[in-house]
């Protein structure tokens, strides 16, 4: 079996911890990722304090192939991501030329400001992110990808460098709603699940008007034992049971 | 300065790595643990694999005083949550004789089967988190508390064990919309947040009206402390800049 490629993402940002910013950029990362064959194995939510980032960023770098951040590389003071970084690289922040340029470009005389211009520095060995939206740049350094923590920005971002990731077979799913509860089909994909290893079958309870049924997702890169695992599931619940098959 | 109380919040679930399921639990646990006095202070996302939970489990309940876990104590053969708990703790998964009643009295005997008797299964020692929406309990063993996934369950658990938390006090807020780029403001909101470290001062870029605009963010145990840095953003900022102030 080939090996599987691992990505871990790291959204930075008290905002997300007080409950006060409901995060939109884990679901789209994973998603993208998943296209790019690489698995989202992990996501941690950490806040703006430098010894946590640092101590985070060194953790999952050493564990999977790919770490993804978001946020934190503004212009205000609690814009902290791009130094941290650095620190975790034992690195200094110089200042990018290119992304200096851009910035005094799109910014004009008038307002540019040092606070804008902080947004110019990555640390040392790292690459530029074009950012279409604002300009300011994510950066990559190593196995580290830098990105914004607005959404519009973050996704962009990650449209611009995905052709660049090295993954493997991205995954194929299908899902589709059964009209019976989790209880009631448990023992059929307990059974399933040890005849196909291979196939991830994940069972998740839905309340649907006032009755309770569930949504089951079958996984895997090969689209073959998909199908196989597919079928025997019609063979044992109702195909008038199962309703609204989608495979993404 | 009394020292501060800490939750780590664990999201258990492939279905939310793979960008599927957008997760609601985390954004309500981050307010009700904050109006217990209690700082969420990382969360961490993780797949449905026995080694990846036990290790997540036992790396956050030594450094965090609270952890609460969403997701995987259903009836399916992907709900692994409870025995990897019992393993991190090493002890064996007992059946809870007051949950073992409370599941056949509510399926009755016709639905009641071995894979629903399984959600009365809880680590040796652990004591029951009432579930009042579909009878499957939660549990807390030391410091750990297992909470269901399913959003209105997890909330009403949630709300449930609330009372019996102990915090310090919670974090106050005042947030309002400045009219003016973060670029604009950042010189001013460096000095203010040097002169008031224990004030947490957030901004965040919004685009409102094809315009950039920001959204400030204080927040202090301290409410005096709070008015004081409001006070002096008024003194640099025009007022008429400043709308939408909200405290919560």
């Amino acid at each position: 079996m080939a090996s599987v490629t691992t990505a871990c993402v790291c959204l930075i940002g008290n905002e997300i911890l007080s409950g006060r910013t409901q995060d939109q950029n884990l679901s789209y990362l994973g998603k993208k990722l998943n296209e790019c064959g690489i698995m989202l194995r992990e996501a941690r939510v950490i806040p703006d304090i430098p010894e946590a980032i640092i101590k985070t960023i060194n953790d999952v770098r050493a564990s999977y192939d790919y770490v993804f951040t978001t946020g934190g590389i503004g212009p205000t003071h609690d814009d902290i991501t791009s130094q941290c970084i650095a620190d975790a690289f034992g690195v200094p922040l110089v200042r990018d030329p290119e992304a200096d340029r851009l910035l005094r470009d799109y910014y004009g005389a008038e307002r540019t400001n040092d606070a804008r211009m902080k947004m110019a520095d990555i640390p040392q060995g790292a690459s530029m992110i074009a950012n279409p939206v604002s300009m300011a740049p994510g950066f990559v350094i190593d196995n580290v990808y830098v990105l914004a923590g607005v959404p519009s920005i973050c996704q962009a971002m990650m449209d611009g460098i995905a052709a660049d990731l090295k993954g493997g077979q991205p995954m194929r799913s299908l899902a589709f709603d059964v009209a019976k509860a989790e209880g009631d089909i448990a023992d059929l994909l307990t059974r399933l699940q040890s005849e196909h290893e291979a196939v991830e079958i994940g069972v998740y309870p839905r309340f649907s008007k006032g009755r309770l049924t569930c949504h089951v997702v079958l996984r895997c890169c090969d689209e073959a034992e998909l199908d196989q695992v597919f079928e025997k599931i019609t063979q044992f619940i109702d195909v008038g049971d199962i309703s609204a098959v989608t495979s993404d």
